[in-house]
């Protein structure tokens, strides 16, 4: 017998251990899954880690040559990892994480969060206006034309975090009241941010929406403080917060019992310097998969270019966004913060036809 | 007199200086356009470095109090950059960054690179195909299905640059040979990836275009091998490369003559894991206001994820992409490479139904 | 005259009216200072916002040719900030960069910073003490052994913020007491957490030290509380802050007038995973030639590896760290937070025999 | 019989099922060891990816509930990957993760280089030389000042990768000639990059180390070219590679026969712009942990910043490197190419003095 036949009949006894093990492996997932029937009538968790720990020690405490420990562990951790998602395929669960409030196993439909007269998680919701509130003028320009176009959110900031203590820091309360004030006067909800758990009360006296930036994603009294309201609140994507960060930043405000929550994706912090921040489009399409909630793009500070933004705003919607965050300016070269951003009038208009 | 109107008074003086500043600005505007005038007669170049700097010391050393020296260079700086750029606007040019070949600057119209029945530059087209060329009946699979659509360029890896010496390397020779079969047999023009300059002359003999892989982008004897040749070429983004780092790798092949460069988008490595690299979908209208070559976006590489496909496909297509790239196998679970992100037939049909 | 002469004569003109602008410039300085020494007399605020709105927007309506109004601003932006800084430099602050008090250029020595016995800024101050203050036995064995070994501070986290909601939020004010209870006994200061404005009050009662977190770097309101206290502070670099971003936080907290600063490099957040964060040792003699304020190292979140814990002690005390910070825990396997990256008391002598 | 009981007969059947799938994989190993034994006689590789794909495409056709296809294909490829490991540990070689031959596992001694008169693993290896080599008198000089000061080995690069085609691209050969003439008349051993396979013949000639840049470290025609010679060779990790990349890339060298392979730690890719890479210190400490080659740190473009150099090469030092490279100039302003990042002869001396 040559030695290619020899190698082929050790291949033949390799491929009826093969159809061995598969036998086995069928016989052992149809076990696995009574198990989880059980389990489920009992409301007994699925995964017993005390029981895994044992199963692993003791198997590789046995005489497993020719294998190494390691790849007897790696082969059973594999093999145990997948019991438990056939047995969460019988629970319609599936893992652990997956309990989060934030996550669609929790919910059996989109959450809609309707401010004013609009509806996040229906049709695409646009929110415009200035960076900052700047004085009375200015908000009632930019009310007056996103009114006539039919718009029902304006956007002002009153608390303003800056880099530096020494730019401008915002009008605060002065600034909630000329927000309140066009907002009645042109019959548009109003949404604005806030920075510290001590402003939730007031600014609820003048705000439809809480605003939360992304330095603050992760300031959780902040975030509890919203939570303790019935408010609706746009929660940002922080700096560099990763998107399971992003989702538990929420389900701190879910937790607190306020479900009237509303994603950002507002650009991520990269190498890459063509842009203010980097989009991550792709965080969209993902959220929407794995949690209820609506989400938006703010398609200024995740560029930081007005030349381009017809074509991310043409490209968030195109994703399943469901709306757009852009910063609107009667005149943005005199603007106190973020003025090469900003749009003037006439850009606004331009994009409004363009997406609307 | 009470000290708020001293203030006053004061501050009339400031205005009369600040209209004085203005005058004077204007007539120095006036005489820099005079002077770039002659410049672009006599073809001179239009900053003097020597004299900027000659001015700015000149200026320093003078008693400027009470402005400090920093402040009174910042402030000539800007007036002298901003004669610059009055100059340039003379000159339809503005800077001498402008004048790569891949900019809009130097080329009046977008290019439009030919390929078998494709031209990029014009309608999206779509390249689908394996990640790598895996045998005939592979192919033949896959090329059949995609001509059925009516697709008509197809993608398959020979040469697969591998972050292991230990994983699959492509076929080499073979591959172009299968790739090559099949797309005679189903009137496909064939794309495939090079990584040596030593290839190039080989590879030309199979392909209708060459693919130079992100790996590669900074690898300049290949670019400028393939810059030899008058042969399509698909440029991917390096993995961290800035968008100015990009254009001056395609830059390096429109140098030695070759113009049918395709750009193609595919992510960047970022903190991010939540999908294989972070898509930055923004490079794409950003390049196309830079540059006239045609661009398009690997959905494949730039996210990794099969379930987000549809949604990438929509927002690349509105963002103004010239095409995309997308890997499709007979059967992802046994792919010698890349098997989790691999479409399926069905799962490619139904993004062609979705894109084409 | 030839091209040559041609421009040499405009450029005369051209110098002769930088001459003009600089005496203009020169006499507006003078004028602005005379304005703030009024304004300081009657305790005015230097900057008018509203005033430096009517002064561009009255500029950028007027014929400017051939200067763009986006010139015309930057410019004019440019001159009414070195008028603010001119303005300031009277009064003795300054809101130029080249003058924030963090900076050098502000103060003639280096910041030192008292704690109990400890004095940031001299030689290397260690601080260890585990990631959560967790219950009296576990803080004693820990205090104890730190007191053996002649340590002179402890640190252990009462409020922590956690990316879940469900993990464990640290013991609140029951955590403080715990902590200054050991304090006490072993006669170590103590440093913990503060994580939101309204803390600051009752946790000064417990504290020596305040930490803000690199969640909370950008945490305005919380710097401006602790800003307000003289109590001294150590504040931790945000996890994608940018070296500037760090020292204009620091800025908040000195500008509100505690000078008790010490920063704290703790990583930052990169694609790279096998650190937890990647030290940015660079950033330490860098911050030391910018700013007078002391700085030191977490190696352990840097790191998140206690197998490299020693090498990079060293090389931050090589590179001109003022200290260190290191989580230790007497059981870290069953630690409620950090479990992975705390070193248990053997460890700990270890490390400190080599470094201390 | 209570369910819970019900539970415990039913685990009961999955360890008996447990210890069987033990019994037949422990048959199965033996025989795969058998088939290497007669593969390595008659000299068959190892992996047979056509049948892998037979038997994958044979197994998952079947009936295989509860089980997916992607769950048996992964299980399977799992026990094929670890056959192959248990027939590549008979012959001495193996794909497994843990024995690459970079790793420690691999050898049970640190690798030593020897270049000329220098050993890189053993006493610091200090690297000094231009950026590039420009003329005969810039490298006689620098040459000299270091022969003067004990070193033995020199830098100077011939072939430059720069990001535009326009940039100084080296001297080619000629700076070849150059710097092996100055490295015989003051005994320096010679060190240079290479930047395409078909260099590397040639270039040997005239070095006596190769140098593979950040950008052509996953070049791998070039590396397998390099690992072909037995030239000893300096690796520098790539912009935005991973520990884990980097040692692969190593892994192509010692793969092709040559052992002879320094690591080199130059700074990675992030968002912070204060230096012109981060240098990621922890790296060297845990590929000291994971390999047994020599790691030297590049303190200048690590940091591109001159001022932070003596604080950089004393933190590289102390974390464990085996040594440093660093760019010295005879005239940096007027350098050809990185002419702020390089050292003047006194600024070289300096440093000399404080590490050397």
């Amino acid at each position: 017998m040559t030695q290619i036949q020899n190698i082929q009949q050790l291949r033949q006894q390799v491929d009826y251990i093969d159809d061995e093990l598969l036998q086995l492996l069928k016989k052992r997932g149809n076990i696995v899954q009574q198990i989880a029937q059980i389990k489920q009538k009992e409301k007994l968790p699925i995964q017993d880690i005390e029981r895994e720990q044992q199963k692993l020690t003791k198997l590789v405490n046995q005489h497993i040559e020719p294998y190494s420990k390691e790849q007897i562990v790696s082969l059973y951790r594999l093999i145990l990892n997948q019991s438990i998602d056939l047995q969460n395929s019988i629970n319609g669960a599936s893992s652990d994480t997956n309990s989060l409030k934030v996550y669609r196993t929790h919910s059996q439909h989109n959450t809609k969060v309707r401010v004013g007269d609009v509806v996040f998680g229906e049709e695409p919701v646009y929110i415009f206006g200035p960076c900052a509130v700047e004085d009375e003028q200015q908000m009632d320009t930019v009310a007056n034309v996103m009114s006539q176009k039919g718009l029902k959110i304006i956007r002002g900031g009153a608390y303003k975090p800056r880099t530096s203590p020494y730019d401008f820091q915002g009008l605060g309360v002065r600034g909630l009241e000329i927000l309140k004030s066009v907002g009645e006067k042109y019959n548009l909800a109003t949404i604005s941010e806030v920075v510290d758990a001590s402003q939730v009360e007031v600014a609820a006296n003048y705000l439809d929406m809480f605003q939360v930036g992304a330095r603050n994603m992760q300031n959780f009294q902040l975030l509890k403080a919203i939570g303790r309201t019935n408010k609706p609140v746009l929660l940002k994507r922080g700096l560099s917060a990763t998107v399971d960060e992003f989702l538990h930043a929420a389900e701190y405000i879910l937790n607190e019992g306020n479900p009237n929550v509303v994603l950002c994706e507002r650009g991520i912090r990269t190498y890459e310097r063509a842009t203010r921040n980097t989009l991550d489009i792709s965080s969209v399409p993902i959220i929407k998969r794995l949690s209820h909630l609506p989400i938006i793009v703010d398609i200024t500070h995740s560029t930081g270019r007005k030349d381009i933004m017809q074509e991310i705003a043409k490209a968030s919607i195109a994703v399943g966004s469901h709306g757009l965050m852009c910063e609107v300016h009667p005149n943005p070269p005199i603007a106190l913060s973020d003025k090469n951003q900003q749009l003037n009038i006439d850009e606004f208009k331009s994009l409004y036809d363009v997406i609307c």
